[in-house]
Order: C-alpha cells, then structure tokens, then sequence
C-alpha cells in the first residue's frame, strides 16, 4: 500500500471535490498505516451544553476512512462508504479539535475497511470510534 | 410505552433546543412502533452526482431514533447516542425528500435500542438501514 | 426476487454442506421478502443462569441471512459474511426455542443486506437484532 | 484502570464457569491496554473449504471482551454483551491458531467498550476486527 497522495494533495482535492463540507475538515498527515484527519471545531458543530454533534464526529470518521482510501488509490471520486458503525464514548473536551487516527485494515479489489480513533487535541482517552467499509471502483 | 409527544410537541422541541440543523429536519407522524421522520433535501446534503451524503443520512436516522425515544419519555435533553450502525444500500432519488421509518426495539431503564430503514419518498426499496442504541438519563 | 429455494432444499442443502451445525439451526420457511430461522435450543447452546449464548446467537441471525441469499440466488456454497452488527436487549425465555426473522434489504450484484430479529418463540419482544452484509460470488 | 487478574486466573474462572466453551478458548496474556486471547483451532471450528467460521470468530472476540473487562474488575459474571460489529476480511492461514488482539477503550460506570483485532498467527495481516460494547452490573 504505497502512498500515492500526501495531506497536501487530499486537501486540494477536498476543497476542489467537496466545497461545501467548508474549511472545517482537512487532513493533518498522512501516516505509515493510516493518516490523521482533523476537525476545526466551530459553534456549528455544537449541540447545546457545548458537546459536538454525533454527525459531525461521523462526518469527519468518514472523510479520513475515505482519504485514507484515497491516499492509496489516488483521487477517484467514486468510493462510496457501504458500512459504517460507530461508538460514542466520552465527550469531547470543550474548545479542542477533534484529531480522528484512521488505520487501513484491507484494501482489496472492491472494498476496503478502516477503524478510527477519535479524541480531542493532547487528550489520551478516545471520544469516539468508528469501523467503516468502503466500496471502490474498478481500477484500470 | 405509551405516546407522550407527538409530531407536533417534538418539532416544537427541536426548534428550541436544536436550532443549528434547521428546517430539514422534521416529524412527520409518530406511529404505535416508532415514528417517521423527514429531511427536505436541499443542495447542502448534496456531494457531487446529486447523491445525499452519508453524514446528512446518519443524522436523519440519529434524529428519528433520539425523536422516537422522546416521544415516550418526554422532552429530556440529556439522551445520547451510544452506538450506532449504518448500511448506504442504494442512491437515492434525485429531488425527493428521504423518509425515515423508526421502530422502537427497546425502551429500557438505561439504554434504548432502535432501527430505522431511510427510502427516498414513493420509493419501495431502502436506501439506508440503520441501529442505534441511546443512553437515557435516569428518570424521576 | 424469485424465490429459488423453499425451506426444505435449504434444509437438505444445509446437511450436506454444514454437518458440523448439526440438528440444531434449520429454516422454517422462506417468506416473501426473506425467511425464518430456528434454534432449537439445547444445553449446548447454554450459559450459567441459563440464558443462550451471543454466539449461538450470531450463529442464528448468520444462517438466517446466508440463507436468505440463497434463497433467491441458489446453493452456492462461497457467500461470506463481510460484516455484521448485533444488539443483544434481552434474555431469552427459558426453555423456548429462538426463532429468527430475516428480511433481505438489497441483493445486488456483489453484496447483499439483510437485517433480523430474533425472538423466543410466542413471545413478541426481540431478544437481538442484526444486520449482515454478504459478499456474494459472480453469478454466470 | 489497574490489572486485577492476569492470564492465569482468567483461565481459571473459565474453566469453572463455561465449561462448555472447552479447551479451544484461553487467555495467552494481560497486557498494558487489554489482552490477547487465543483460538487453538480444531476440526469443530472449520466450515468447508478449510476456513473458520465466523460464529468461532465472533467467541473469540467476545470472549477477548468480556476478560478485558474482568482483568480490571474482577470475576463478576453478570456482564453482558449489548452490541457487537464485527468485519471478516480475510480468510486465516490453515492450520494456525487464532490470535485476539483486545484494546479496552472505555471502562464506564455501567458500560465498557474495547475493539479487537484478530490474525492468524505470525501474520501481520488481520483477518477480522470488531468493536464490542459490554453492559457491567453495578460494583460495591
């Protein structure tokens, strides 16, 4: 599993590919087994009592599931996410990105499958984990 | 487990407690098992090709499991989702609104577990499936 | 979905292929959108304070989807389970058989979804659902 | 989260309590985060074609669960599974025992949640991971 795309690369895709999902989602680094994506937190992720909203936690599970795949493939447009669970375990520390781990588990010929660790910045314990399926294209 | 909100006091709910996700998200009726919920697609649950996105659907199906468990405990802010498990099955119909029907498995002394099947509106075959479990806050 | 195979050549097939299940796990019959399955429930399938085990359960709610793929598909031996989601909300009733419905959601070219309830014979509330995603071999 | 039994007392108490899972499930050590069980695979686990069935799989990391869980609080027996996801993703090399790499990701008042990843072993590559939340009875 060579790395085809860098952060610098998925990023400009993203914001190329996908411009409303806006400035708050990136990619931090790409990473030996996985990569590490990031969520800017901002007041229209909150829920009130100043905890972030589940879908914005499976919204940025989901993007680095994908950009991993894509890291690895290069930029086709048409993974779609087949499976997703997700467990939500602590609640985010108030006024912190969330910094979500992805590994890649299996890449094969027609589905990948990551997990990701969500926590908040220089926080040790997970606020969330995920376990996404990915449907890819056909290859060349 | 019997009905103490109705469509009507759960939308008046959501208004004020979760004015962020707006007007797209709604209760259409409350049933004997559950409730259907509605998103009113509009171009910003959209990704490229017309399709709704995953994390618009996940917070639909998250909407109509935390609606259905209100609607027999009554207006608690502090359920939360614990887990949750998503299929994307099919794409949906360009332009329609997508229904979400929630059956409610188990409403016990701390968590409730439900499912949801999503369909774009008219359409027979399932778009989305999906189980959620919520913690409940002791009540009185 | 044309209905390819009744309860009893499931049944048969299941002997031949899957001795080491045994008498144990059969099909009911094959309903209009999916099928039931049974446990018929030995102390076996047991665990201290005589509740049924998860995985005799996961067992249950497996065959049940495999063999609703085949079902419609016909006796190939080579769909495998790519992933499944349990909830396990309550314990059985002593002494009952589990009976377990399953209704298939998407069989498409190279998968099939299919979501089940399992429930202790006569008695309406489940004790678990699942859903299962099968990967399904080219068909000629 | 201190470690309140290791390996040994582990496979003492299931020994004692689950005679009837035999001697094919035990605990290989007690690690920093979690554990690593064991599947000494036999005849009785392996479906046709050679490869381990998934209901195996799922005991083993439901097993891995429930002693993490007990490594840090004792031998309670009364803790359940509530949820369970597993991913099956590759098929085990023949004739190697199974490997069940456990990480405790939350220990909470009254659930407990921990992924697992499962390799045949000597093999880098997982042949399946799965995410398991447990509910735990009250404690003194």
């Amino acid at each position: 599993m060579d790395i085809v795309m860098e952060a610098g690369a998925l990023n400009a895709f993203l914001k190329a590919e996908f411009p409303q999902i806006g400035d708050s989602y990136s990619i931090d680094h790409v990473s030996q087994d996985g990569l590490v994506a990031r969520l800017s937190v901002n007041d229209g992720h909150l829920r009130p009592g100043g905890t972030i909203s589940g879908p914005s936690m499976f919204a940025l599970a989901d993007l680095a599931v994908y950009c991993a795949v894509l890291s690895r493939i290069g930029p086709v447009g048409l993974a779609v996410t087949t499976n997703a669970s997700i467990d939500f375990m602590r609640k985010p520390v108030a006024g912190r990105d969330l910094l979500a781990e992805c590994r890649l588990l299996k890449l094969g010929r027609v589905l990948a499958v990551a997990d990701v660790l969500i926590r908040s910045q220089d926080e040790p314990a997970p606020v969330a984990r995920s376990s996404m399926t990915y449907s890819i294209p056909p290859r060349g």
